[in-house]
């Protein structure tokens, strides 16, 4: 194959996906231009994924283009932005047409969803791995940050924890692990609601962490309200292993609080949305973890977030 | 050394860099939020550099971080933008402080010469690259694009062309090829004055074919009038190679057209940035670059541009 680096990119990545009003120039200049709407904050979230770290070198390539573009999706979700354009800065060990056709696909699908447009990117030649910068909106003042948790804030989670951690440690296929649904209208709805919010990329205490450090408060978990699935349920009164729900990276789920006063609305939302929202404990003053199990018994949960230099 | 991913960020990627104002919430969270001022354009531009590609494994760090940065400010200077924020996802074999502790500062150095602040990013085990996103701003209007040149307008570089590769081939040290200098000052300069601009990365034939193609016209160059520092000047003088200032990439320089009109306004330009802008050819009707050489003979020039899969 000799394709041209141009040519390539040309072929796989223009016009894969939505084409917007607020792009004034788009893939093909040296820089492309763009309009940030009238009041309204830029936020900007940029991530890498890396063969044989993220994912495997033999990993289905539309899944993963879907993943890629995902996993983005899910701190513009987590910050309640509106999403806009992508840029996409891929390395490849070799031209495979098939490969590239099968991941612009996966990457295009997600993006069209969501009215993304892809606005740049680079193609190189290396080891296999991505890093893809993700551009939304939020009108200002509005953003879900880490730092607005209060004392006796509720803590919820959307739809069921654990699911792809434990898919990928029993090699089953799964949707959440493969191709998972940033939850991007969530982020929205929890615009003026939310008092902080994380998307759980590396694991729920770790992510949740997150929000305790920045709003210089501790968080208290019963083990018994974390939402599961059937799948998860099963293998827990098999073997009592929470290490899934609780470290398990990969769910791209939102962990949020709110004010208690705000608990019906939350339900309404859970309704509306068709989305479970599970209350699953409260903010409380200190600081770390401490998770509650079913004997009623109270201990203060270890570091536990995924991390890739340990 | 078993510093987690978090802590390793935190110490080198964070507050090195300027903190300017437009910047609402920087690293930190799951996104950063951003303020693009009224009236002007975002401009974005994403580069990769890949370990044994782009440069070599045993580079020098601090002058790594410097021309990863660079590269990526060169686009912004070739659209005319001010540059005001950064993102950098780099992948590390291993954590090594002091590589860590020397990119940064090269990067950071250059960042903070033109107010640039870094507003996120990504670090992940695996073969050692980095994606640097910059951001830049730009008055509704006056971006400068590939695509404006008309025919009679006459081509313009700034500096001199051919350092970088006849350094890297010579394998001699060289100021241009380990630490250039981005030529934001000129792009600024030339915005409601070149008809078009582009920054010479790959060569100035594959660089000025772009301008060609965009705008729709031919190029002819004077062989003779292409600026040469005095080393290539020898060169040229003996071994009669041209290859390194028509195909050699790496030089960052701009090209750039402007009417005829202006050009007592490009020798006034040319004295008050004390840079050197030399006239070396002009648009034409057609296609393609035409190649003058100092017998008069023309020729057509062949496909040349540094291209990552030939």
């Amino acid at each position: 194959l000799s394709l041209s680096e141009f040519e390539l990119i040309q072929k796989y990545f223009t016009d894969i996906t939505t084409s917007r009003t607020d792009v004034v120039l788009g893939i093909g200049d040296d820089c492309s231009l763009l309009k940030v709407p009238e009041n309204h904050q830029l936020a900007v979230s940029i991530d890498t994924l890396v063969s044989g770290r993220h994912f495997y070198p033999d990993v289905n390539p539309y899944s993963l283009g879907h993943k890629a573009l995902a996993v983005n999706l899910s701190d513009l979700a987590a910050m309640g932005a509106t999403p806009a354009w992508v840029t996409l800065a891929i390395t490849l060990p070799a031209v495979d047409e098939q490969w590239l056709a099968d991941f612009s696909s996966g990457f295009s699908d997600l993006a069209k969803q969501f009215n993304v447009q892809l606005i740049g990117g680079d193609t190189t030649k290396g080891p296999l791995s991505m890093s893809i910068q993700v551009h939304g909106f939020i009108p200002n003042g509005q953003a879900l940050c880490r730092s607005g948790a209060t004392e006796g804030d509720l803590i919820y989670v959307s739809g069921t924890l654990g699911d792809a951690a434990f898919a990928l440690a029993s090699k089953q296929s799964s949707v959440k692990l493969d191709k998972p649904i940033p939850r991007i209208e969530l982020g929205l709805a929890l615009r003026n609601l939310a008092t902080s919010t994380i998307d759980i990329s590396d694991g729920l205490l770790g992510d949740l962490g997150h929000i305790c450090k920045a709003s210089q408060l501790s968080a208290l978990v019963e083990l018994n309200k974390i939402p599961l699935s059937s799948e998860l349920e099963s293998e827990i009164a098999k073997n009592a292993n929470w290490d899934y729900c609780l470290s398990g990276g990969d769910d791209y789920e939102l962990c949020f609080t709110i004010s208690s006063a705000d608990k019906e609305k939350l339900e309404k939302l859970s309704q509306k949305l068709d989305l479970r929202l599970t209350c699953i404990g409260s903010m409380l003053s200190g600081s770390g973890i401490q998770i509650k199990n079913n004997k009623g018994e109270i201990k203060l949960a270890q570091g536990n977030s995924f991390d890739h230099f340990k």
